[in-house]
This record gives structure tokens, C-alpha cells and sequence, in this order.
């Protein structure tokens, strides 16, 4: 399949998502800043040129592949609903661990490298963060009307950190086995609902 | 007193210590980025140009502000052993709320602001979490030689982050009374502590 076939193939919809995707797999190996935009125009087929039809600039292209990453994310954390709410904890979490393994420099970039601080990075990955607590909140029947929720969210917001800074603290030098990190954050989740709530600690243990 | 008398009084230690303790009050109104060199002069009455007899350039200035400003932190949050465990370590994360809560805007813009991914700076601050994790592990009797070592010091990186976290969404909005942050930081360590090892969570509790 020829690149001229592709170019005259795909709509312009479809090419966004071809150089995004693109741009995402590469996220894999290394850092969003240290993605050329040459190197995707040339694997797309097309011209760094017309690279630029699709995305205003290479800021526009790179928030959209940080979009198209975190949404990828949390298509690999979605809740297997057939599994009881302890085991269903333990699964989202091997599976994130397994996603930001496969991810690591990416992730590690996005979350503590140079562009980090990116003050239109930061909105997206917050936004990812916030994902998260929507769905442990939506799987978790929360059993008394009266838990508070603006702790219950803080909490939550620190717990994501906890995670995230355990994951890429154990991403650098894997210091434990990896079922002793999942092992870890399922543990810490389970007792800090018990300091918030402890019939909401009740229902996740099962 | 006249800054010429000022000038000829101080040696250039005294000079260099006043020039960072300006740039460190300074912190306590704005972020690091946002700190004027020609401001500082002005206040401590020298020129401009001599500022750089003291400090190579703008960047060793900052890390230089940024290092007395973790050394104040770290000095606000020593624990009082006069207390028994559970409420010094109460006492503690009281009188951390107090110090981020007067340096607010350059506590956020430390570690979230656009300079917060800065390669000098983020070694910096996470050596103030790795001492942080040692006053902890100094003041905890580790009640059993098998607590797994590298386990413990994840978990502490990781709350570590949880405190940073729910911290600093608390500054933002104070969606919750201030005691009510300072139980959810120490209830946070208890459970965790709890994770790990019942009886350090025992010693924690007192």
C-alpha cells in the first residue's frame, strides 16, 4: 500500500486520526517533545507541509496526541463490570501499571518531564485525573448519604497522586515485584476509604 | 540605616545570605519565575550589577532562593519531641498547612507552576521529600527488623505526594475546614501505616 493510495484514500477525518495515531505510538518510545514532526509527516506519507493543513502548529498536533493518549488510558482502566468490586480494583490497577509500563518514557515525560508544567498539558492530564475519580465513584456504591463529598474527592485527588508517584518512583528502579506494587495501591486505596468511610472501605474488600 | 552603610558593613556572605533571604520573602508574595533581580537590588541597596559578584546568573539566584526556602520548610515542620507520637505528628502537619498556607503562591508555583518541571529545580524539591521521608522514618520505631524497606519508602514517596496534592487543591478552593485537611493528612498516614505494618500503625496511634 503506497503512500500516494493512502493520501488519496483518507478524508481529511481520517487523516487527523492516521498522524495522531501515529504521533501516539511513537509516545511509546519516547518523549512528547522529542517527537519530530518530519518523522510523522514522512510515516504518514505526506509532506511536513501538509502536516500543518491538519494541526495549526506543532503545540495544536501535541495536545492532541496527549488527548488521544489519556483517552487511551482510560479505555485500558474501564471496570470489568463482571468481576466482584474487589477483584475489579486489583484488575483496573494491573492494567494501568501494564499501560504505563508499555508507556514509561511517555509517561514519565508527560507527568515529570520538562514539559509537564505545560500550562495547556496540565488542564488535559488533570482532566484525565479527574476521569478517574468519576469512575472509582461510579463503581463504588457509596453507602451513606451523609460521607462528605468534598473530602471524599480530595481524598480521592491525593490518592490518584499516591499512585501516580508510586508508579513512577517504581517505573524508574522497580525497587518491589510488580504484584507487590499492585498489591500496594489496591491496599492503600481499601484503607483510606476506611479512614473516610468505613462501610464505603467495607464494600470494596467485598 | 542607609544601604551604603548596609553595604559596607556586610562581607560577602552576609551580603549573599541578605540577597537570598529578600528573594525568599519575595517567594512568600509571587512565584519564582516572577521574581525581579532589579527589585531585589533595589532592596537590599546595591546595584544590579552587583548582584552578579554574588551569583553567577538569574538561574543559580533562583535555586539558591529555592534551597532556603526547602531548608525553611523543613525547619517549620520539625517535630516537637516533647509530644507523645500521634501528636506530634499532628503537630506537624498542622504546622506545614501553616507554612504552605503564608507562601501560598509560591508553594503552588513551586510544585505546579510553569517553572516546576525546571531540571535544577525538581531535584531540589525531591530532596526535601526524601528528608521529609527520613524525619518520619527517625521519629517511627520500626517495631520489626522484616518491614520491607523498599516497600516502606514507595509508600512514604507516595504519601508524600498524597499530602503535596490534596494540599495544594486545598489552598485553591478550601473545600474543606482546615482541622478537617489536617485528620485527613494524619488519618492518611495511620491507614497507610496500617498497609504496611499493623504494629508501626500501632506506634503511630500511641
Amino acid at each position: 500500500m503506497s503512500s500516494t493510495v493512502k493520501r488519496t484514500r483518507l478524508s481529511p477525518d481520517e487523516r487527523r486520526t492516521q498522524l495522531i495515531t501515529l504521533g501516539a505510538q511513537l509516545l511509546a518510545e519516547r518523549a512528547l517533545e522529542d517527537i519530530s514532526l518530519s518523522e510523522i509527516a514522512a510515516r504518514a506519507g505526506i509532506s511536513r507541509g501538509l502536516l500543518f493543513h491538519y494541526f495549526q502548529n506543532k503545540q495544536e498536533f501535541q495536545l492532541a496526541i496527549v488527548r488521544h493518549a489519556n483517552g487511551e488510558l482510560l479505555q485500558r482502566i474501564t471496570p470489568d463490570r463482571t468481576l466482584p468490586l474487589p477483584e475489579m480494583l486489583r484488575d483496573c490497577i494491573a492494567r494501568y501499571i501494564d499501560y504505563v509500563s508499555e508507556n514509561r518514557t511517555s509517561y514519565l515525560a508527560l507527568l515529570r518531564g520538562p514539559g509537564s508544567a505545560n500550562p495547556d498539558v496540565v488542564p488535559l492530564v488533570d482532566q484525565t485525573r479527574d476521569a478517574i475519580i468519576t469512575l472509582i465513584l461510579a463503581e463504588t456504591p457509596l453507602p451513606t448519604p451523609d460521607l462528605d463529598r468534598a473530602r471524599l474527592h480530595l481524598a480521592l485527588r491525593g490518592w490518584i497522586a499516591f499512585v501516580e508517584e508510586t508508579t513512577l518512583t517504581w517505573l524508574r528502579t522497580e525497587p518491589i515485584p510488580r504484584p507487590a506494587l499492585i498489591t500496594l495501591l489496591v491496599d492503600s486505596l481499601l484503607a483510606l476509604a476506611l479512614t473516610l468511610n468505613p462501610a464505603l472501605a467495607a464494600a470494596l474488600r467485598g
